[in-house]
C-alpha cells in the first residue's frame, strides 16, 4: 500500500473548502488514502511574510470573486462567512483531538465543520459551534468542549503547525504527494496526473 | 468576431513565460485572437502591497522548484536567468514600441525575448539585448535603441500599467475573457472552458 498523500489545510481557507470537496475521491481513484492535516495560516504568516488574502488590494477583490466562480465549476455550493477571515483554532484542535483516536471521525469531523463554514456560511470560530457540528456526528458535546482548553490538544495543534511549516507548507491547500508539493486547488489536476504518473 | 481576449503578463514573470506558450493556441482553438499586454509587476506592487515571488520564504523555494516542473509538464524549455528577477522596462518599452506600428512583429518580439530569457536563461534586462532579440528578427537595433530612450514610448508603457492596474491586474499572468478574469498559468483551463462555455 504506498503512503497517504498529505493535504494540509486551514479551516479558515477557501481554497481549501474548494480542495477538499475533491481530495478524497481523487486520491481514491489511485489507490491511495489522505491524512488530512489542517494547519494554522497565521502561525505560517510570521515566517512566509504574507498577510491573508483579503488584506491585499485587487487581489482580495479578484479572490471573493474566484471563490464563487471556482465552486460553481466544481458544483459545490459556496457562502462566505462572516467574519471572514475567522480564527480556526477551535475547530483545528478539536480535529486533532480526534485524530488521536480515530482518524476517519476526524475526517468527518473536519468535513462537516468546511460544510458549515463554506457550504451554509456560519461562522464556525466560536467553541461551542465547533462542539455543536461535533454533536452532530454523535460525539459528545461536553468531552469537546472539554478538549479544546486540554494542554494537551493544545500541543498537538502548535506541533502540526510546526510540522507543516517544516515540510515547506506556506498556503493552504497544499498536497504533498510522496515528498512533491503542490499548492493551489487550482492544482488538483496536477496532483492526480503525478499520482497516475509517478512524475514527470 | 469576438473580442480578442487580454493577456497580461510582466516580461520578468515565469509564469508569464508558461501561459506565454499556450495563449494563442488555446484562443485559435475557440475563434479568438490574443491581445498582448505587458505590465510592470514592480508598479503593481506599489498599488498591491505585494512582493516579488521569490522574496517570500517558503513560496519562493516552492516557486523555483515549481517553474522548472510546470514547464516539463507543458513540454518547454525552461532555465532561470540570472539576475532573477530582473527589469523588464527595456523589454517593455519595445513591445509598446512596436505595437504602435505592428501589433504581430510586437508578439513576434515578445515571443522571442521570452524565449530568450526563459527558455535559453539569457539576461534580457539590458537594452543592447533587447535591441539584439530584435534585430534576430530584422528590425533596425539603432531604431530600437533610440525607441528605448523616446518619452513618447516611456509613456506609452506607464499608461500600459496604469491601464492593468485599472482593470484589477495584481499578477503575471492574468487573461481576461469577456470581461472574467482568471491569475495565473494554472487558470489557462479555466481559461478555455470560460472560452467553451461562455462561463458557468
Amino acid at each position: 500500500m504506498p503512503p497517504p498523500i498529505e493535504f494540509h489545510f486551514d479551516f479558515s481557507s477557501p481554497y481549501g473548502y474548494l480542495a477538499s470537496t475533491r481530495i478524497d475521491a481523487l486520491a481514491a481513484r489511485r489507490g491511495r488514502a489522505v491524512a488530512w492535516r489542517p494547519f494554522l495560516l497565521g502561525a505560517v504568516f510570521k515566517v512566509s511574510g504574507m498577510a491573508p488574502l483579503l488584506d491585499y488590494p485587487l487581489k482580495g477583490d479578484y479572490a471573493r470573486r474566484d471563490f464563487a466562480r471556482f465552486a460553481r465549476l466544481l458544483g459545490v455550493g459556496f457562502t462566505l462567512p462572516t467574519p471572514f477571515p475567522f480564527a480556526a483554532v477551535a475547530a483545528s484542535r478539536a480535529f486533532y483531538w480526534l485524530a488521536g483516536r480515530d482518524e476517519a471521525s476526524a475526517v468527518a469531523l473536519a468535513r462537516a465543520l468546511y460544510h458549515a463554514s463554506y457550504g451554509e456560511g456560519r461562522d464556525i470560530s466560536p467553541a461551542e459551534t465547533v462542539a455543536s457540528i461535533a454533536a452532530s456526528l454523535g460525539l459528545d458535546r461536553a468531552a469537546v468542549l472539554a478538549a479544546l482548553n486540554d494542554p494537551a490538544v493544545k500541543e498537538a495543534l502548535r506541533q502540526a503547525v510546526e510540522r507543516a511549516v517544516a515540510r515547506g507548507v506556506f498556503g493552504s491547500p497544499t498536497v504533498i504527494v510522496d515528498g512533491e508539493m503542490f499548492w493551489g486547488a487550482d492544482r488538483l489536476d496536477q496532483v492526480e496526473r503525478w499520482l497516475e504518473t509517478g512524475g514527470w
